[in-house]
């Protein structure tokens, strides 16, 4: 191989969690105008993807970027024990304060784990709450 | 064709809805024992998928067992506004009273369903909560 | 192993087409309320996905119940070369006469494998239109 | 969250029609030559997927990008409604004189969302025939 | 609800293997005849989908057919911890001396299992080894 | 259409293969730390996918960037042909040398690709092993 340039790594998790879109500053009526049927009392829930991208130059004696079952450990530990089988509108303290998007979610998994990924650069992160609503973030370039 | 015989048609729909694993009859211990991290208060969700079955001799004039616009419009009607964005453990009275399980909506589905579907025989309903775990049922045989 | 029992064996084949929902010895207005904007002039089309099972009892010698080259080949000639790539509702000889709904489709594609699946038995023909809507057949039972 | 960065979200939507790669001001064996089966007499067709994504930096009190609810109402006006179970090779005005490629069609697409996204900027349009292959465009650049 | 009947439960789980088509009691051109590229010397591999059904009347107090937490554990324990990142031609006890082949595979599992399922009836073994090659056994019926 | 900028094209194709990550430079012991399971004598498998796409300016006359007819036969030449039912870690000539990793296949697919797409220009080579793992390359950018 001539080329010795950046490879993408990418790996998926997976959490269930309730969430409401919902901003208490706001009135009932302007939540309900803004959300619909997101803002319902009760909320709702979904299963819900989260995409980690990291990027670098393989390391030649490995042959790879990133330890994959380090990578695996660190989203278990930052996503999944934080965030599975959770009600994400109520006693999640990295979400207190704010409204339950997606937009929210992947700056907040950003912001938990850009610090922890030293041996390469943190690209994108993804969240996909149905496989048709998506929303990614890279670092807010 | 020279065989007129059953033709099995499915339909599926999808919801996003928050529950709980819980029975108010049992202790605390007694529900995290049995369910896990599926009791947790405040509960979870899942974006759920529903897939209805009928079957029946395909029309002679139309060509179909079932007209699919309407089997849309009763799962719809029966499923989806009932159910969708809605915390399933709290305020929709088709459940209340029951734990609510994969075990329990697929019966609940069935009964919703079944006297409903006159121009064709219900023969399955199958609902996955994620995309690992599924239950159906044939009205009970 | 001490058991010999049956097992069975499905193989999904892909293809594109164009298709109407039309019976031309019904009016138009007739056509439009029965099939709605499946039965739109100029049609519309679909990547169809079509699942054959066969079942049998395991070859003691080879391991299997059917070479799955040879039921990919037979699946390649009968199904692929006829369908893909073609409007169904005019100049596909087999389904001429035949309103091109999932429940003709299955039917006919049942006639044409099974006099010629010898080695095992043909138990279900089973197609998907889109992801949402599956249609299938055992023979008619 | 420190970072208060753009962030994309997408949206998914589906239609079934017809097609056929034909350029009319070509002979039918150059048709043949450069578009093989998918000039095809009579057309064929495809389950479409296009997912559509814009980004911007969330709003502080609404906490999202864009309202999903907009978004999905402008996909179902602009897309759904113009190309859902028609055939796209004759009587789409905005397709008229040119050859139904995937290529096209994210560029015809891309020019009737672009005016009409004002809240946040359309960045991605991309569209599947199929599973396997795929086309996107970015405004050209 | 009125019915009380059976209930059918699946859950999914996952690995990656190595596997040969092969029988050694025949010579390199049978092999090759038999099973083609799947018999290639160095085996290739899959990531294999195994579904274990189970059925039976829902507890009235848990309202559960069965506890998939445990469920799990079993099939963590007698299919992951066997299958995973292994070479399924080679070293694992349960399949020596068989062919390798989806047929077998099923059998091996079900035999596993079914001792072990005792607070519901095993009613299915599938497995997937691509997206388009699926078999399934039902206790040999 | 008044835009004529750069579309981009992918395409996928499948292949089954076994690999093992073992750098034979290094100890038993530090493969097994570096790789874990993924180490393990007598290697795993996987059903590999890889999306190639390019991009351009598509021709005036055919309305496409690329024949992707002839993109489908120069992958299945330099993928299918070269990989499908292999063992990567041994015999694959492309290969020898190096450590099986996502990142070094899609580095040496970019390579075979790169000098044989004149057409449009090679944008990303991108490589899943299972549904949760992937790497991608786009020439060392």
């Amino acid at each position: 191989m001539k080329k010795a340039g950046r490879v993408y790594i990418s790996r998926k998790v997976f959490f269930s969690a309730a969430h409401r879109m919902f901003n208490p500053e706001l009135s009932d009526e302007e939540n309900l105008r803004l959300y619909g049927k997101c803002s319902n009392p009760g909320g709702h829930g979904h299963n819900y993807v989260v995409e980690v991208t990291v990027r670098g130059i393989p390391d030649e004696r490995t042959g790879v970027v990133i330890n994959l079952d380090d990578l695996k450990k660190l989203l278990d530990w930052e996503i999944i024990d934080r965030f599975d089988h959770k009600d994400l509108s109520s006693g999640v303290d990295v979400l207190e304060g704010s409204v339950i998007s997606m937009e929210t979610l992947v700056r907040v998994i950003w912001d938990l784990l850009d610090p922890k990924i030293t041996d390469a650069e943190l690209y994108e992160v993804r969240i996909w709450e149905t496989d048709t609503n998506c929303a990614w973030y890279r670092g807010g370039e």
